[in-house]
């Protein structure tokens, strides 16, 4: 048995599950692994690094013959990262934060599915105005970047789904089992995105300690702020964009300072030299509110597995009704 | 056909959907009317004005046979008040913000189940060891007050479901159609406690001015704030409890100067003569992240029917599986 949506569909899945494209982490046996087990397994491409990214699809497309995808940042790349991703023949391309507009053309007329993130209605309508195939309604409780100012995941995903009828939609951001999975198909999404928990997975490109520190956080922990990216010198517009992370010493002490924080470069070469002699770890260890219900570290195909049978499980416990059934 | 759930066989209701008691707003021609429905109506005795509850305990009790309750501010009322309300025999009383400790006995010894609402985990640990009956979790995205530094719903029911079990555990916050009411289901909620949609019903004790409001509010108008508590002189602990409201000039004015606000008693006395001479509301617009999906102005009873319907569907679309069934 396995649960049928839009996305299943149009994608040839198994499962309305699919691997967040988290940028570093979301590498090429991760994502080859989700789509392997039946989800759609994206590869986190963030700023479109040439190597990185070489190297990432080439293991993805050698590990798996299932549809797979690969995710970019909007603002960061250019038309050259799409173009060197689709030479792997890539099912979909997921554009996250910033205008896709200049790279939706190319990505339709290589085959590949157009998958647009959005974090409100405006850019909502503009991914249905730019033809989007798929688009994802991402909540404010997801870990990683995100709107400064977001809109949580539940009352969100059906507004962007009634707008958008009838490109399919997912759910992303604080989804960590199947009971989450299942909610997301409950709100009308044909599947939902997750990140987070996959960083907890034997697969995912992250040093061991993120790893144990996403089973160990907790999600009163996690907080949503720019401070982390002006600490690390990161040219993310933190405007408009926040990170939510675990608790981290820079946080404690630059929070509610970023303007200030900005104008000094002393305090970035201070996040280098902390870095550098191991006093704060390489990189913030990104982590949504769903954190709280990760307590293992499995490989991404028994995650996969386990999270499609919950989801079935909720809806099926869900949808009880009164003996008598009246 | 019902869905069937812990709630509705605990408090021999139909459907598994509360209303919120929103202070003031949740009189008791809308909790009988929710009642009546099929639902669980909560009238909002708020800070437990006892003329008030008078009035309305006494229009719920006789407005219907089914079960209903009433709900209080923890941190606002007395035991008397609470005294008040039982002898109106509800079939539950709510807490809410703040130490539910020294009204727990009292509301069990009458017969009366026990609801406790929380923000996060802690409160819920503390409601388990009182012995609630319920326990409401309550997400960041909802309308009217919740705590400052929030949890999003979707992420946050199933912990508290986890850590409360067997305790029936409702969702509350960015609920306002059927979907929201199967997402909380799936979540593992027993039921779905809303507010803001039932403002804009025609039993709302509110000014239509404010049903109007609702329907035309965009979420992303909303901000959860605690600007406008302080700018009434609202004894509400704003370091702790914020509301999620529509815009309002005092807002715009104020935002990120609480603690200018709070030392300035010449705000307050703008706002009271901005009041008095028709410049802003009379209070401000509550409204959770949900507005978006709230487009009419029905009936309450029309509106319970819909959204157990609705959420039948949504359960129903969301569990299809696959033709061929492998």
């Amino acid at each position: 048995m396995a649960l049928s949506t839009e996305l299943t569909e149009l994608l040839g899945v198994r499962h309305p599950i699919v691997l967040a494209p988290m940028g570093g982490a979301a590498g090429g046996a991760l994502a080859a692994a989700v789509s392997r087990a039946g989800g759609l397994g994206l590869v986190g491409g963030g700023y479109g690094d040439r190597e990185w990214l070489a190297r990432e699809l080439t293991i993805v497309a050698e590990g798996t013959d299932r549809p797979w995808g690969v995710g970019f940042l909007s603002w960061a790349i250019d038309a050259g990262a799409v173009e060197r991703a689709l030479e792997f023949r890539p099912a979909a391309v997921m554009l996250s934060f910033g205008d896709p507009g200049p790279f939706v053309e190319r990505i339709r007329s290589a085959g590949a599915l157009v998958m647009v993130q959005v974090t409100d209605l405006e850019e909502a309508a503009r991914a249905v105005d730019l033809g989007a195939d798929v688009i994802v309604a991402q909540g404010t409780e997801s870990g990683g970047h995100g709107a400064r100012h977001g809109r949580s995941t539940l009352p969100f995903v059906p507004v962007v789904a009634d707008l958008a009828a009838p490109v399919p939609v997912l759910a992303a951001g604080g989804i960590a089992d199947g009971r989450g999975v299942a909610a997301a198909l409950a709100l009308g999404a044909a599947g939902a995105m997750i990140g987070t928990r996959f960083q907890a997975t034997a697969e995912a490109l992250v040093d061991p300690s993120v790893g144990r520190a996403v089973v160990e956080g907790r999600a009163q922990d996690t907080e949503r702020n720019g401070v982390l990216d002006l600490a690390r010198g990161a040219s993310w517009p933190t405007e408009k964009y926040t990170a939510r992370t675990l608790g981290h010493p820079y946080l404690d002490r630059w929070r509610g300072r970023e303007a200030e924080l900005a104008r000094d470069p002393q305090a970035r070469q201070d996040y280098r030299d902390d870095v550098a002699r191991g006093a704060i770890p390489p990189a913030p260890v990104w982590a949504g509110e769903a954190v709280d219900l990760i307590t293992d570290l499995p490989s991404a195909a028994d995650l996969v597995t386990t999270l499609a049978a919950q989801a079935e499980q909720a809806l099926a416990r869900a949808g009880r009704h009164r003996p008598g059934g009246s």
